[in-house]
């Protein structure tokens, strides 16, 4: 295919009717289809529904040291999770801390404790005049949603194929107190799927922040989410590196099973250096009298050990890869060589990237909209939902069916031509 | 018996040794028992098994409106659960938002929130000089735990038999727009097992306080854990009540199911006005996608409805009742007509309150730690650990079985009876 800024303008006006016509018969069959959350399919949890038989009246509900797991107690999780989550999270179980449904929320509530009460010591963030994270972009929506809800400054720094432009994170942290945090999603990155490089990951933990109180925030959401047997990424585990490089407390590492098991009803954990953890349990003890260690329980007895996780997780793999590479193909096919789009190819994790021209982003959301396809709204990548590009797309192609899916990225495709067509139309113009 | 302060000096001495005998013989039997929290026996436990059985892997885990509870999703609920905490909470379904395993989670966020966006636009709490908290003595320690925690002053408010001083709050409250809230168990109050009377509800919802940030925080942990079919206490609704009153935005209401279902995984609910609900939410889509739906699920199908919930907690105050019955039975039969101690005869609840002669409550403690066995510690009951007359003890019958319950609370009555002796003896050295 010929690039559409090639075209003359007569050839462009021509394919937008034809197009027009397509979209027309899109509009026509009344569709309901959804890619704006990673949400798994029906397809996924189904394969997880041995965890309903795992525990029923007849069992014991005991831990091994003795705990009844139907009773109160035990603040940090239950010693058979610890291992199981400290396995999946490959740091060591003493370095962990279990809690509830959702990692989200947990590093909801370690903002909210540094606003409050400081990070080991240091003054609380509500005393400061002007706090700051550093948001890579494109990113993920729900991370930059809890520092504005905080009042707190998101800067934003480019995402590179290797990770955070670290030359510009170094200089940033290096120059600025109040730089009190950065998001990361450091393997399989929403939305770009991209992986930190070795060098990236050595960088991160190198860092010298002027705040005494910065600390990473390593939402390594998709650690055992792979699409491949044999084409796996793989991350230096950071909180090992930071202990190596002499900064053992400037990272907070989360994960959750949301995408293991179930969603909302999975287990979540964070892992840091004892000093962290000694700080956070101070809180720990005063919020709650402990998590639910009933279905910590339930998915030890469902996933036995680290082995039937990555097992189960290969089930997931088989019912993702053919999504993936149904947007992968589609792009190809209807995009590829037009130079009106750009998308990422990711090995794991839930999302796909797109980059389209600048200035389109919007319009192609609300273009796929009117025909019944809803994305992820545009600009959600970004820090206040401000993309500067209007260019960043992030497709989720988990929750379709494969024949929806490859139906909405016929219409994704076709929105993206008539948009960009409008668009070179406009600059000719 | 006669009063030991009628004794004569010499008769006290002569009693005291032997009692010391008697002492020394319960420390020769080696016993660990633990009645210093409110924890359900493993019997209590039991009768909830049947909560294991109620989803398997055969069962359908979608709401009757179409929710897949196995996938992210609904924010305050699903709205069978939200019935049926409804119903035990006494208020309507919309009214109330359904959280996690831990209402006591639930009221550190309130005040967390509070801290750090105000109460519907008000300024946040960090932002001030001063924040206060009116604490009813003995109270709850986790209350006071929390409002510690977040720097909040506390004042102490007497109990009296029919709730909290209300004379006092009232004045505190009109006077003292640094005072932003009032911690109450409503209900079989921790630990004094008192219900407030409809008088005290009423002034509740009339209360005038300074600050429009004002908020009761109504704990009602134990409304349906009664110990008697035919004689139970009855509570004014507050939520109805602040509204007749022209307060409707007054209240907050708390209450989970930890001690209905399984302490630690069961569900935990706020019900609140409007205005209030809106507020939280705000917080609250940013906090979390969702709480743990399949776990909503599993109650529901468990319980059916409120009639079933209440049919179960006729179970619990089965094994409750004798329980409490025998700690009553052996303080009156060892401590009757003594006049060393006062104590508490609540119809439900966990807790009876025990008051010592001032002075006396930290040395009974100590010395039943050192025969083995483990109360709630003296001052606990009180906000910063500090009960003024040092005369307060909280005993929790639940958690221990009937004979070593009973074997506990003769040890309990001998450690009084020999420290209010020595007491007396040191008053009229």
């Amino acid at each position: 295919m010929k690039p559409y800024v090639e075209m003359t303008k007569e050839e462009l006006q021509e394919l937008r009717k034809e197009l027009s016509a397509q979209y027309k018969e899109f509009q026509g069959r009344d569709l309901k289809l959804d890619m704006s959350r990673g949400k798994p399919s029906a397809e996924q949890l189904d394969i997880s529904m041995g965890m309903m038989d795992v525990l029923s009246s007849s069992d014991d509900l005991t831990c091994d040291d003795g705990t009844d797991c139907r009773n109160y107690g035990v603040l940090d999780g239950i010693k058979e999770a610890k291992e199981l989550l400290a396995d999946m999270m490959e740091v060591a179980p003493d370095h962990i801390i279990i809690y509830g449904n959702s990692s989200l929320n947990v590093m909801y509530d370690t903002v909210s404790r540094s606003m409050t009460h400081g990070v080991m010591g240091s003054t609380p963030w509500c005393k400061l005049d002007k706090v700051k994270f550093l948001c890579p972009v494109p990113g993920y929506d729900r991370h930059f949603s809890i520092t504005e809800y905080f009042g707190i400054e998101m800067i934003n720094v480019p995402m590179t194929p290797t990770g955070p432009d670290m030359d510009l994170v170094e200089q940033l942290v290096a120059a600025d107190d109040s730089i009190k945090g950065i998001w990361c999603v450091p393997k399989y990155s929403n939305p770009q799927g991209i992986s930190y490089s070795d060098e990236t990951v050595r960088r991160f933990a190198r860092l010298k922040p002027a705040a005494s109180d910065f600390r990473i925030y390593w939402d390594n959401a998709y650690t055992i989410h792979h699409l491949y047997d044999n084409e796996q990424d793989h991350l230096i585990e950071i909180l090992a590196e930071c202990k190596r490089a002499g900064n053992p407390d400037m990272v907070y590492k989360f994960a959750s099973t949301s995408k293991v098991s179930f969603p909302g009803s999975g287990i979540a954990a964070i892992a840091a250096s004892e000093n962290n953890l000694t700080d956070i349990m101070k809180q720990l003890k005063i919020q709650t009298i402990g998590h639910d260690k009933v279905n910590q329980l339930r998915h030890v007895r469902f996933f036995g050990d680290i082995h039937g996780m990555v097992e189960h997780m290969r089930k997931h793999a088989d019912i993702m890869r053919p999504k993936f590479e149904a947007v992968i193909e589609t792009l190809e096919k209807e995009l590829g060589g037009l130079l009106i789009g750009e998308w990422t190819c990711p090995k794991g994790g839930y999302f796909i990237s797109f980059d389209s021209l600048d200035g389109c982003a919007k319009t192609i959301v609300a273009k796929c909209k009117k025909a019944g396809l809803v994305m992820t709204g545009a600009g959600a990548t970004y820090p206040y939902g401000k993309d500067p590009h209007d260019s960043n797309i992030r497709i989720a192609p988990s929750y379709p069916t494969l024949p929806d899916l490859k139906q909405a990225m016929e219409l994704f495709a076709l929105c993206v031509k008539i948009v960009s067509i409008d668009h070179i139309l406009s600059e000719k113009a």
